[in-house]
């Protein structure tokens, strides 16, 4: 999940300098900056490259802002058939911004932890490209098309799929080391329209991504959907390596259903975080042993890649992020080494 | 769910009399006249009480007002130790005017149809009381308080409970046929979070309600949490005879899980509505297909009440509606007919 952002006091100072949030993510040296900030912070596992969702559908000309305090804006949003018979593939160049602030990043991290690439799928893209933002409640608009229209609906998928592959593939070339899917809106999908609209087309990015980097090295695929725990099972088919989940999920069902195959990601509540640190650790805690031991005494089993079920909240206090990553560490420790024993 | 409001023009001119929505909700006769607004449009099988969950909260002093064109506020939250310490279950007196529009309404129907009384959950109250209104984004206050004191949550809940049992006995008393408890925001809470903070006080509401009315008559228990399709089967336990479900669930999963013992009731998106009447009723008969016939030929096994699986929408088209009414009427009586034959 997002790592960076406005809870921290250095990210609000660069992002002052930048002048926007567009002038932030579209600036290399600022996007390395605040990509970096947290890590020298927290003794965090991975960075995350520091972007937005947004940046396909404003690479297709949807034209993207943000007003402060308000959320992302699209100036032309896809609301009938010209619009959407219009919609293109971009052209990756107009995201170079984004390549090379991963090439960037990669570059400053110089080896001490991972870097993720990310996009959103198709289906979340889609809801922002025809609501022309996010939505206060029902999704309206994107929804209205889907039941009335699906070939509109099935035709802005496709082209998403297309431009979210070719995204993530130059990410992988541009250095990022293991890439993933958030699927944030697809848990507001009816049971069987997840499936159509939204898995479909996950299914179709991970079939068109890169395996490996230049150098052979095996690129990790990560896939979250949000409020998608109904619907693990059927994700547990999608060609990538880890599935992520909101704090809804209970780990060791999800852990008995899908663990043979994904290792599985998050899930503490982003919420958490406004309790004082002692109350932090124990919540920490309680997730890690939801899971469960990650390997037993033979070094196989199921991994669990702790994380946030969704991203972190502006109000949080950057001392509780803290006190989350110091009980991760010390009790995920604790675990493996009564697991060796065991 | 909710059968009247403003997708309907006579709503809109009720409401318009009664100059605010508080005006509407304490005057028996509108209260009687809008419940019953919907019957007189479609071939519905069962009356709600129109009325709000916040009648609650209100009653108990933490001061209740709609502003036009935004959601519910509540001028007194509960933010701290004092105030969660001050809160009561109110008299019950304060809801007389609910008790009295459950009385006319079933005047008014006169045995037509059932009548349908409900409340929120203890859980869905407490998010508005600790809030002061709904949450854009993340209930930080009530989650905040959840984390950090959970002394202080559990406080308002037990009280929460209570209210909720007398309100809902209430309404029974006064004629309502049926009754309900919303869990609207149960879905919002983590794994866990949710039984100890949701769960358990809707199973304590249910442990308060009366089985029959005065006449011995039995009222049947129905509880919906929206987003709870993954807490279904500790949902069966409850004491109650339906559980409603939203509709990211899958019907035929959900009753091999808990149809043994509850029926369903659930659970078209009501972004269905928005498409045109041929395509909402595709969607409607799939619903029905999902859920499967609902009584062998031996005229046993699980019941399915068809429903939205949340709120109508107030951009709803009634004619629309009025294609869903007719759609699930034709295929479930074409269903039965031919599981009589099977």
């Amino acid at each position: 999940m997002r790592q960076a952002g406005r809870y921290l006091p250095e990210y609000k100072a660069t992002r002052s300098r930048a002048g926007s949030f567009m002038g932030l993510a579209t600036n290399v040296q600022y996007a390395t900056e605040v990509t970096l900030q947290p890590l020298d912070r927290f003794a965090l596992d991975a960075a995350i490259l520091f972007s937005d969702i947004l940046t396909v559908p404003d690479a297709m000309g949807l034209g993207l802002s943000f007003a402060e305090g308000e959320g992302p804006k699209l100036a032309r949003p896809l609301r009938d058939e010209k619009s959407v018979g219009a919609l293109q593939v971009p052209d990756l160049e107009k995201l170079r911004y984004v390549f090379d602030a991963v090439t960037s990043i990669r570059r400053a991290l110089n080896g001490r932890v991972p870097l993720i690439g990310f996009s959103g799928s198709p289906w979340t893209l889609a809801c922002y490209m025809v609501e022309g933002g996010g939505s206060s409640d029902d999704w309206r608009g994107v929804k209205s098309m889907l039941y009335s229209r699906p070939d509109l609906m099935h035709r802005i998928l496709a082209v998403n799929a297309e431009a979210v592959a070719g995204y993530l593939n130059a990410q992988i070339d541009a250095g990022a080391q293991a890439v993933m899917v958030f699927d944030s809106w697809g848990g507001a999908l009816a049971d069987n329209a997840f499936q159509e609209f939204s898995l479909r087309y996950t299914a179709q990015v991970l079939a068109k991504l890169k395996r490996t980097d230049a150098a052979g090295t095996t690129i990790p695929r990560i896939v979250f959907t949000k409020g998608g725990g109904l619907w693990l099972d059927e994700m547990e088919k999608l060609d990538c390596d880890v599935l992520g989940v909101d704090w809804t999920v209970n780990l060791a069902r999800a852990r008995a259903l899908v663990g043979g195959s994904k290792a599985l990601q998050g899930n503490l509540d982003p919420a958490v975080l406004f309790a004082p640190p002692e109350q932090v650790a124990a919540e920490a805690r309680r997730v890690l042993e939801d899971f469960g031991t990650p390997h037993s005494g033979t070094g196989t089993g199921p991994t669990h890649v702790f994380n946030l079920g969704h991203g972190i909240s502006q109000h949080t206090p950057p001392e509780h992020v803290h006190a989350l990553v110091e009980a991760v560490h010390s009790h995920s420790a604790h675990m493996r080494a009564a697991g060796r024993k065991a």
